[in-house]
This record gives structure tokens, C-alpha cells and sequence, in this order.
């Protein structure tokens, strides 16, 4: 029987009391997918050629790690947390895809779905803004949720 | 001839340089969808309808706009810019999934999509913050630029 | 026999060592009251009729718990802290005025009343905001402490 | 004939257009005032007459001219403005009450008094802060506006 | 006939105001360098050689432009500004010492020294963290303005 | 056998996880010297003779603790940390250089050093800021770490 958390009984936005929720190791695994097309892919997968890790991935692994630790700034009523890691990593699938994944990793009362998701989100953003100047037909396909582990109940996608 | 505007002859990283670049106003809008799945939705209307324009939209709404003023802090090589103004509308569509978007408008030397792409995301993961109690399954389902005057060449997604 | 706990022997700011403090629940309310004058309250109420919870004090509500999450950042001297929640709740009393209160608990060595009052105080501002096109004679009235546990002394004010 | 100038049409709360202001010097001034009470007193006259300007006053000093500078930060629907420059001023009045004045100017298209009230009330804060171990019945008595240039209309308040 | 600018006439520190300067194309580049060690090199040359321009580097070169846009929350006392640009460039000299060199644009009423500074030391700081688990031994040798245009006096660093 | 703990296997940046670490109080002290010379130097202790502990060092002292606490979102693979404390002290040694103190402490599974050296580096800037009127050959001469303890190994600089 779900409820809204985030809302209290007259219906206003408050944050979840976690001060009697245990200390448990948390992990969370979330993936965003952006779909550049083939003329940006071709640019693209020259210059990474050239660089074996190019800086196009680089930059936005950084952005993810660093958005990561400001998810309790930025969603209102997220809790503010410390991580024990984040790791982003980027790969292109065979559709031409580049799929990011963002692991949060914290050992604390609250889970890191919201951190890991935010990661992976400003990610795929800052991908977009270095390869806008080449298109405005660039589109971040879809972000989910793919693993958690360690909260009342664990999760992991089907596939 | 495009080229990588965010990486130099050297193939670093860095922000482009505007400085020469004429002031007109420019605006952006940008588009998440969000799929709640039906259960979700169900909670949801119930709560809205109560209060005409209930709190997880307004929250978003609120959310979306506080994170387009700090798109230069989250992505790397955006300019930190000022806003005439950024608005974020949520509608549920006939497919029952929920539209979000958001415009920025500037008066500067460059544009505002990636502040229109970051309001219209965090808005989109803090509609997801306030409904993960009920499922895992949410999907942001696809994020978009739809929108673009005042650059050197206007956008408008078809459809 | 206190003293100014922020300087040192010299009379230089400084944090306090919080490092030998116990880790305990702690809790903190605090209050600040505006008087926005009848022809604003007149309006508001009106407006928030319409709507059950309307929206400049669920912005206000949001916006208090966003500053109350940034007090370590604000007051240079203040710990940086998470939180096991926070929340803020608005009303308006017999003299009109609105009152806000804000709650903030953690679990750790030191209390969080200044994160209770930095979140008033921000709700308060916003509030301030967003009615300000009506009159500049807008009063933050008051600003003070309610209550406090779980730190070496509780307090509660009296009334 | 005034409207709440950040809701929109639907009651939706949404940032006001500036684009088409007209640039122009604004100043405003606000202030705060803190009562701590005579045996804060005694203790921070001691302290102060020590050093001059002592550590309480210019701590609360650079404290309120940086909130000053994070005011779009803070307040959600706050345009993000750079500043000319932002002041703030520290007396003991007559009654022994802490006067923080905290002046704000800017060249912009919008006004900045929530850049004056914000600094006015963090530089009241961090004084509250720094004396709080003395005493928890510390009330930041008023938080006001007090005059205002270079916008739609000019005001000063009276006495 | 100078005097500290940033302290009014009762020495109290306050922001200068730059309402009546003149709006100008300024520059400024800044220096830090990094002296890892020989052992530190030797790794770090190897892994730079594989990537060409290894994520040392890069990371190093993401932080310094982020913290550029960063350097009016910083340093209490700089205006907040935008900026045209900010490059950072990383190389290493004869004397295997590591050189940083951050270069801040903008067309505004006050310079960007503290924007190239504080880039070019948080660039070097990043170094150090990336390197720290080899030695403690690092040493930011030395930080300093290269070269600024733009102001009332331009200023360039012989030899 | 070290590593550069900050890149995985593939060469990619990213956060060391610490979930593992054991918890221990952990201090690190780092300095930087700034060289005003001689011109500034007779302004400076002019100006802080008059008011026994000036409004330069105070200034910087603050703003290196509110850097200290901010380390985590300027160094990109930092873990987001409280503090238990933090403290700047400054004095001017035979040369009349001026020597900054920073000594971060927490309680947590990984170490502060890059607090301490943040807190440092970023009061050097602010001593670089507000003396910066006279001259710009200000040098920031050397930022090093002196000593660490209570993670695997302490470290303490001889001499």
C-alpha cells in the first residue's frame, strides 16, 4: 500500500525522515542512452580512434561523477549525501548508441538510485553539448534505472 | 565543415570563446518524457485532481528551473550565463505519460539549449524522485531539444 | 562559563573540533513570521482557495528546504552536515501573518538549529518574492529558535 | 492592478520575463536586526573593543556579501544577476541591538532587492551563529527593505 | 597612490563598485606549476604516452575551467561574472616539472585575473589528488599572473 | 606497487570506492606562502597594526575554511566529506612572506588532505585578491602538505 513519500499528510512536499532507517552498504546502477546519429558518430569515433579515450567520453564521465555528488543540490527533496565511489562508464553499442552507466556505491540510510541516475543524466547532457554544434537532432533516448541493491528490497532489470 | 567546437587543434577540452560573437535574444525549449506506468499515474491523478495543480508537478516545475540557472556548473564547457527568464510546463499526454517542458530565453552571444535540456531533465528526475516509492520502473523515456531561435540558424523539430 | 566558541585563543574565526562530540539524534525548530499586510493577504488568500496548497507557499516550503540542506555553505562557520530530514510547514494565524516553522533532524555530533533557521529564514525570503510586485512594505518579523533536542542542553522556548 | 508577478496564467509558478526591461544602475539597501541580549552583549563588546572590528561583525560582514552574490541560488524564482558591488554595514544601536545593513547595486534589467534582503539575513544568521553558545534566546527581530532606486518606481521607507 | 581597495574607510572589507567602469574585452593568464618527482613522472609519462593526452591531464584541465566559473563563490570578495572563455593547457617542461596555464576572456567592467588564477590552482590541486597515493612529496612550486590585458594597465611578466 | 588509484583498469577516471575503509580520526596540515613584497607588505602591516587582526588575514582565513568545505565539488574524483573541523592560521615569518596554516580533521574512511590544500591554496587567493590593487607581482609561492595522520601511513615534512 504506496504512498507518495515526498508528501506529508495535507499533500506538501516534505523530505523522508531516514533518522531511524539502518546503515546499510547501497549500491545503485542507472543508464542513459544517446542517440547522436551516424554523421556525428562518424566524427566522433575518428577522433576517439585518434585519442584511444577521447576526450568527448572523458569530459563527460567527469560531469557525471561531479553531478553525482551534487544530487541532494539538485532534486529537491533527495537527501544530502556523502559516496564511497562513483564510476561512469561510456561505451557505443552496435546501433551506433552511446550508452552511459553510472554506478553510485554509499554506506548510509538512503539508497543512491536518485545519485546514480543524475549521474548518468549530466553525462549524456554534456555529450550532447559537445556534439550540438554539429546537429540539433540529438536525442537522449532513455534513462533507467538498471540495478539496486541494498535497500528494503533489491531490483535489477529484466535483460 | 563543423568541427568538435569544445576541443581544440590538440583535441583538449575547452570552452569556446564568444567574446566576438553579436548579443540577440535567443530561447530555447527543450522536452523529457516521463513514463510512469499505469499504477503510478493512477496515485498520481487521484492526488492531482485533489489539488488542481498538485506538489510532484510544482516541485518539478520549481526543480527544473533552479537547475537550468545552474547549467554552467554542471556541464563543463557551457558558459556561465544569466536568464531573462525560464519557464517549465508539465502536461500529461493522451498515453498517459507525462510531457515536461522547459524554455529559456537570454539576451547574450550564445544560446540557452542546454539550459532548456538541464531544467527539462531535473524536472524529469525529480518527477522520478517523487514517485520511485511506488516502482522501479519508471522510464525517462526520451529528452529532446524542440525548439531554437536567435543562434545562427534556427531550429524547429518537425511534428 | 562560555565563551566565543568560533574564535580561538587569538580571537580568530575557527570551526569547532567536533571530533570527540557523541553521536546523538538531534533536533531543531525554528520559526520566522512575515507580515505581508492585508491588500497582499487578500490576494494570496483568494489565490490559495483556488488552489487548497498554492503555490507561493509550497515554493517557499521547497525553497527552505533546499537553503536548510546549503547552511553549511551559507554560514561560514557551520559544519557541513546531511540530514535525516527537514521539513517546513506555513500558515497563516489570526493577525494574517504567515508563520513559518522548520524542522531539521540529524543523527551525528552536532545540532542543527542553524539549519532549521537558515531554512525558515530562505522560506520566508521566498515568500517576501514572490509577493513583492504587490508592496515594498513586506516585514520578515521574526526569526527565532522554537525548539532544540538531543544536543547537551534541550531548550524549548516558552509560550 | 498587481498580480502575483511569478505564477502564470494556471497558478503555475514560473520566473518573470525580463528580456524586454530596460537596462539600467538599481541599488536597494535592506536590513536586519538581531537582539542577543545584554550578557552577549557584554561578552561581544569586550571581544570587539579588543580588536577594533572584531572577528563577530566581519565574519557576519563577508558572510552576507556572499550570500548576496548566491541570491538566484537560493530563491527559486530569482533571475541569476551578476553586481556592481554589494556592501554590508555593522552597528550597535542605542538599545543594543545588532544593525546589519546590506546594500546591493547592479546595472540590469531587474531590480536587487533579494540580493540585499539575503545578504541582510545571512549576515544575521552567521551573528546568531557565532553567539549561540551563550544563549538560545537570540531573535532576529526584522528583516526590511529600506529603500530602493533605479527600478519601475523608487521607495524609501519612512523614519 | 594606491590603497586596499577591498576594505572601506573603517577597514571593513567590502566588494568594489564597478557601476561607472567602462566595459572592456579583458584577458588575463595565469601560471601554476606542479612538481611531481621523478618517480610520479615516470608513471604518469608512461600513461600519458599510451593515451597521448592521458586523463590526468584532462581531468586536471576540466577542474581548472569548472573552478574558473567558480571564483565569485570563492574569493569573497570578486564580483560575479560570466565569461567569455577559459582555456586551460597542461604541458611538461625540461625540468619535468608539470605547467599549467589557465587563460580567462570577457567583455565586461571588471578584469579576470582571480578567474585565471583560481583555474590555473585548482588545475594543480586536481594534479595532486590524481597523483597523491605515490607520495606525498608534491609540491605546487609556484603561482602567478603571466599576463593580463584589457584593464586600466595591461601587464605582461618578463622573460 | 602504486597505481594511480583515481584511473581503472581501462584508463578511465573515476572514484576510489572507500566502502571498505575502516573509519579513524584523520588530520592533514598543508601551507602556502604568499610573497607580496616589500611595497604591499609596509601597507599591509600598516593596516593590521591599526587593527590588531586586520581584515586581510580574516578575510582569507574564512575563505580558505569555506573552500575547505567545498573541496569535493572543486576536485573532481574528491569524495563529497564532512568535516570535523577546519582551521586557517596566517602570520608573516622572517621574510616577510606570508604563511598560510590549513588543518582539516574528520572522522571518516578516507583522508582530508585535499581539504587541508584547498583551504590553503584558496586563502592564498584571497590574500592574492585584496592585495592586488598595489601590484600584480604577487607570487603564491609554494603549497605543500605538512603533515597526515590516521590514514595508512602518516606523514610528517622534516625540517
Amino acid at each position: 500500500m504506496s504512498t507518495f513519500t515526498h508528501l506529508d499528510a495535507e499533500g506538501n512536499p516534505n523530505m523522508v525522515d531516514v533518522g531511524t532507517k539502518k546503515v546499510s552498504r547501497r549500491t545503485a546502477r542507472a543508464r542513459s542512452i544517446v542517440v547522436l546519429g551516424d554523421e556525428i558518430m562518424d566524427q566522433l569515433e575518428g577522433q576517439e580512434l585518434h585519442t584511444k579515450k577521447g576526450p568527448v567520453f572523458q569530459t563527460a564521465v567527469l560531469a557525471g561523477i561531479m553531478a553525482s555528488k551534487k544530487t541532494g543540490e539538485l532534486i529537491p527533496l533527495c537527501h544530502p549525501l556523502g559516496l564511497d565511489n562513483c564510476e561512469v562508464h561510456i561505451q557505443v553499442n552496435e546501433q551506433r548508441e552511446v550508452v552511459i552507466d553510472c554506478t553510485a556505491r554509499i554506506t548510509a540510510k538512503t539508497g543512491v538510485e536518485m545519485e546514480a541516475l543524475t549521474g548518468a543524466t549530466v553525462a549524456a547532457l554534456t555529450v550532447y553539448d559537445m556534439c550540438k554544434a554539429f546537429s540539433h537532432d540529438i536525442v537522449i533516448k532513455e534513462t533507467k534505472l538498471m540495478e539496486k541493491t541494498g535497500g528494503k528490497r533489491d531490483f535489477k532489470r529484466p535483460g
